[in-house]
């Protein structure tokens, strides 16, 4: 079903979401992950409902920009999450885009709650802004959008594309009372987004306190 | 003693306790762990006083609804918790019931303390409150019973009771100072609940800050 | 140099400190821990300066109640901690104590410097006080008593001898800013009482923000 | 490429660097680490850009005082980070120090913002200052300087070096925003420094609450 170099990529995603699980961000078969497979309009991603501390390879699947399975995946019982269609949208976007990670940590959760009427946040004066792609100083400002909840994924894409103009100025966006979206060229890149975001989370909450 | 399909089950709600256990909710050999047997009137149920952090197989035994040890355990020198009569209780009222899962986290005995006077937590806005079984959506209420706490079990029963008319409309309770009682159709659903009601607490107590 | 049953207890001693250690509860080689040997005036116990997430059974000796190190590990290079005699002092004081924990964790070493002026913390009202031996009710007030720290170890010991008299009333004692004593008639209860404390200081430091 | 006497320096950094990565203090591939060689004159060094919870043996180079990779790694693909400078500057003043770690943790990050104004932090009480070498006493103060970030590591340098006068009265110093810097005689020195820093971070950060 996977062809060498996919299955290699699958690796790699599933250890991220071990390494995720076990730091609480993705709790109670929360969170969906994704790689773009060997075709350019066909990506891997996680199924729906799985507790991450035990997702394996067989939790994967493949299917195109339609959310349809992949045909070698062909009588999978499985499916993809309700919010595939937020990866597939960045996906034929964004040709630079490979991977694209959806968190769900207690401060993502928090400061997006906290920071709603802001519709965003601001990061500056972190060394760690250089931990996302093309950052190249800590002198500068980040901003991560904040877009409303929706049961609907075509409310939560259109408030999104507001945000999507190309050449793509932002590492990510959260959704209210409900988590990360980031992304990267590779896995790797797109699981550094996560941990920045993450860690830059911890420190604005940790700076509120004063 | 266990049927192969009973050993199943054993090797599941022991690995959800380790979990439990790294997380920190089960701390000084608190804490207890059932699941309904082949028998829909007995209950595999953990035995007292155990450091979860050691937790196996030979922690748990089988019991009826009256607490009394099954047959094919005679000779067994371990007995459950104290508490066994709240597992055996919601077995009783609720077939849907097939797992009981009570934690002993920080923030769960914390909050319980400090909401005690409004007698529950009211979480709203969250999009993890789609980790309680048959919540479709995060626009909803969702209300946790907190129950005074009594080295009395029946009167930790009389207290539930008022919360546990059919159909049932809550997920779990506190009791106060003591930590979370949930449940769920089967081990992985009552651990799905576990863990989204810990991340509702740490939300709850993050926000609380600002 | 260990008897066959000391040996168990050094081993169960290992995975004790190796679980204090992974909970951050003896950072930068602080703490030390001790057993009663299998004759009553002698005991086990750790090695001063030893990095304790990579302690080992080697890093544990014998000593007399005078400090000196046990004929049978003549030629030992190591020593124990300059705070044996704490340990040596409650040992010959109680018979009924069999092991002596004393871990360094951020909340104990905050709370004991916040409560410093009251000379002590006061826990009441959390179930998990049945954690401390013989105590059968959340429904009690328990003590645990703050002491200065000094280099000079007699003079905690006469610090903390106002509050070992016999019967013993408390489970435990503080050192103002660095960290917490605590014991049991065997490991299993000390550890138990350590994770005990630690738990109630989480909770006081957590209900102290509202 | 190593003698293998640098091959268990070099496994003793990995396993260092494991451990802080555990911890959360190096997330987002950042931090860099290093250790004198056999040597005086050429150091042991992090590869640039790497992932630290899957760092291993061959993210080590070795590099000269000019930066400049040892003919022993000739062929080498990696490179050691921008901050290398920062190292070598301090092997170069300090013939007693064998080993330097960068580390860079949210408290870390936090404190060295939010006392900014006061160019340091000032530990005093607590008796896990004796973590430090040579401080024999809690009873005495500590002080960490905390010079401005730079995206100019001589600038850096320029910063650092008021604080570097020989014989050298501190253990460490915070880049703003960027984490810490600190060191030792050997790695378990500079480990336990580490340590001792992140725990003296967390408990002036709960402190500070109150």
């Amino acid at each position: 079903m996977f062809t060498p170099h996919e299955r290699q990529l699958a690796e790699e995603l599933v250890q991220a979401i071990h390494f995720f699980s076990a730091q609480g961000w993705s709790p109670a078969t929360s969170t969906n992950y994704s790689v773009r497979s060997d075709k350019p309009d066909e990506v891997i991603i996680s199924r729906s409902g799985v507790d991450k501390s035990r997702f394996d390879l067989t939790d994967l699947i493949k299917i195109n920009f339609a959310g349809e399975i992949s045909p070698s995946f062909a009588g999978a019982t499985i499916k993809s999450s309700a919010e595939t269609e937020i990866h597939t949208h960045l996906y034929q976007l964004f040709p630079e885009i490979n991977c694209v990670m959806h968190t769900h940590s207690v401060l993502g959760t928090v400061l997006s709650l906290q920071l709603a009427p802001e519709k965003q946040i601001r990061f500056e004066g972190y060394e760690l802004l250089k931990g996302l792609e093309d950052n190249l100083t800590h002198e500068l400002v980040e901003l991560l959008p904040i877009v409303p909840n929706s049961q609907e994924i075509p409310q939560i894409l259109r408030s999104m594309d507001r945000h999507l103009q190309a050449p793509l100025k932002i590492h990510g966006f959260l959704i209210e009372g409900h988590g990360l979206y980031t992304w990267g060229k590779n896995i790797a890149a797109a699981k550094r987004h996560v941990e920045t975001f993450e860690f830059l989370f911890q420190c604005t909450h940790a700076m509120g306190r004063n």
